[in-house]
């Protein structure tokens, strides 16, 4: 691949985006609605979940398997809980659909559970779980995978990456925020190391003997990732299945198509789940904020061993490499500028227009 | 301390836990409950949980501290969700309330939040998100802690070992139950390995200049436990604490008292927050049921590492050893022996009686 980077301003980057999913006949809002999922993941220095996946979304959206006109829609309801049906539209649109309803249920109900069928690759989940927190509500966003991730001393695979976000609102400070696989590291870390020839840790991936390998190149035909603190990430993993695929009724392990490996004509079937939560229902929404603010103050204010300079809170590093974004240029790596030139042949624009 | 075990059968373990609470004057049907959390943490393997909590608890009930005929109520609530006074009662009678309550909203609301605060110590918390799985329902219980936790890079402590479980019910299978603390490991088992003599690996704790120790005699007072894959733990100890202490109202990590550390007669304010969903009423009950347990055999058929038999789902290891209890003795290590033995003397009890 080549090995040059990619220079230009987040605003840039957004448009950019936006005529790419315009240009594939995506109707303007949902266009501007999934730019804002990926642009904040490069802008949050997400890169593996950023403008990366633009050709292969492109590529899903023009063979079908997620659909330009999909509308997500709930199939059954009650005040606190809904089902929606995902219509197989492109994953952050139906991430942006599914949280949207728990937050409109979790401010009158208290608390809402929104459980998703018929979903896609939902990007980076833990832009569901900040829509809420912008709302001034607590958010919990899961989603289930297609199987790459073993559980302890097993050989193959059986749960997949099943990523856990949430987000805790906050007064003056930005929110807590924590988007984490339930693997050690996201595949796409260990893909992004394999297209850059980075070497990885002995914790990210096994062989197909189960055990460990520095090999980034075997994955994924022949390594599966390695859970989180070995029982504590598979535990995990398996909350992430029954919230988001069991409760949900929608797909589950192996039902679930590889959203890179499977033929873009077919949808994937990912299941979802969205849970918010109203502190404002449950007190005084002052309080609860001025409560906040003042545990992330204890945890900044914690002494450091001598190579720290001062301890974050989940989120920080992401929210100041956003304000960052906002004055200086972004600098995208060969692998993500790779995908951008791709997606801009995709789709037939000319690159040069957003530099 | 005496390296002396002491075997007794698992209905034996029951009656003397109970004729211990009876003794401390606490009223029957509490009792059993409290019982109830104590011995199945035993049956279950989960040494550091059981009994050997219950010298210290009868110290606090005896002081004042954990009142004995504190009665939890529900302060305010609304069809999905509940707060919890919990009126400083030993903290399983609290945890059980808490459960139920969250239990009896969800079978109508589909899903629900309760908060708890003047809780106590909750001993295996685990046993709460079963309460709803045997109700069928799933179940997800988590507690704040006064703080023993480094965050990555931190010197100091500024977390609980927050402890989190849920349970999924299964139709012919267990149920799916994990319970695990957001550090590496929970405080007691670094008091267990110190009260044995045992050393531990270094990823439990750090010493005062926040680097990793195995010497388990430094802790509490000179060392901090390690959370659980680095950041991840730490992310989910403070979504613990957003769940069980700012949403509820409770006190927040040094507000909180060490239940072992602080005199007896003061009240410690744990918070903790329970969540139930109603699989029922998002869908047909068996359905969800069988596709519990078709994950389940799904996992359990994974091909394995030579060393591994069989890979289990969280909850196998434990609902087996409660099972061998049934028909075998159980035999109390050394650490727990002693707390029994120590039980039986504050409260007048001949351990004789039980043998």
């Amino acid at each position: 691949m080549s090995q040059e980077t990619l220079t230009l301003s987040a605003p840039a980057l957004r448009r950019f985006i936006r005529d790419a999913f315009l240009a594939a006949g995506m109707a303007h809002p949902a266009a501007e609605t999934a730019t804002d999922v990926l642009a904040t993941a490069d802008e949050f220095g997400v890169s593996t979940h950023g403008v990366k996946l633009l050709p292969a979304y492109l590529g899903r959206l023009r063979a079908g398997g997620a659909r330009v006109h999909g509308q997500p829609y709930v199939t059954l309801e009650g005040p606190a809980w809904a089902l929606v049906d995902g219509d197989s539209a492109l994953g952050p649109l139906i991430g942006v659909f599914g949280m949207q309803t728990a937050i409109g249920k979790a401010k009158s109900a208290g608390i809402a559970y929104v459980g998703v069928r018929n979903g896609g690759h939902f990007a980076a989940i833990g832009y569901y779980s900040l829509l809420a927190a912008k709302s001034g509500l607590v958010g919990i966003s899961v989603a289930n995978d297609t199987p790459s991730v073993v559980a302890p001393g097993a050989r193959q695979a059986v749960l997949g990456t099943n990523p856990f976000s949430y987000a805790i609102p906050a007064g003056r400070h930005t929110p807590i925020l924590l988007d984490m696989a339930s693997s050690t590291v996201a595949g796409g870390k260990v893909y992004q190391a394999r297209m850059l020839g980075h070497p990885i840790p002995d914790n990210w991936i096994v062989g197909l003997d189960g055990l460990p390998t520095t090999k980034a190149e075997l994955y994924p035909e022949q390594a599966a990732l390695v859970p989180a603190g070995g029982h504590k990430g598979f535990g995990l993993a398996l909350l992430v299945e029954g919230l988001a695929g069991l409760l949900s009724g929608a797909a589950v392990t192996y039902e679930i198509a590889s959203w890179l490996a499977t033929t873009p004509d077919q949808p994937t079937h990912h299941g979802a789940a969205f849970i918010a939560i109203e502190p404002g229902i449950l007190g005084p929404r002052e309080e609860f904020l001025a409560r906040v603010d003042a545990l992330i103050d204890e945890i900044h204010a914690a002494p450091t061993i001598a190579s720290v300079d001062r301890i974050m809170v989940p989120g920080d590093r992401e929210f100041e490499r956003q304000r960052r974004a906002q004055h200086e240029p972004m600098v995208l790596s060969a692998d993500v500028a790779q995908n951008v030139r791709l997606a801009a042949e995709l789709v037939g624009l000319r690159l040069a227009d957003y530099l």
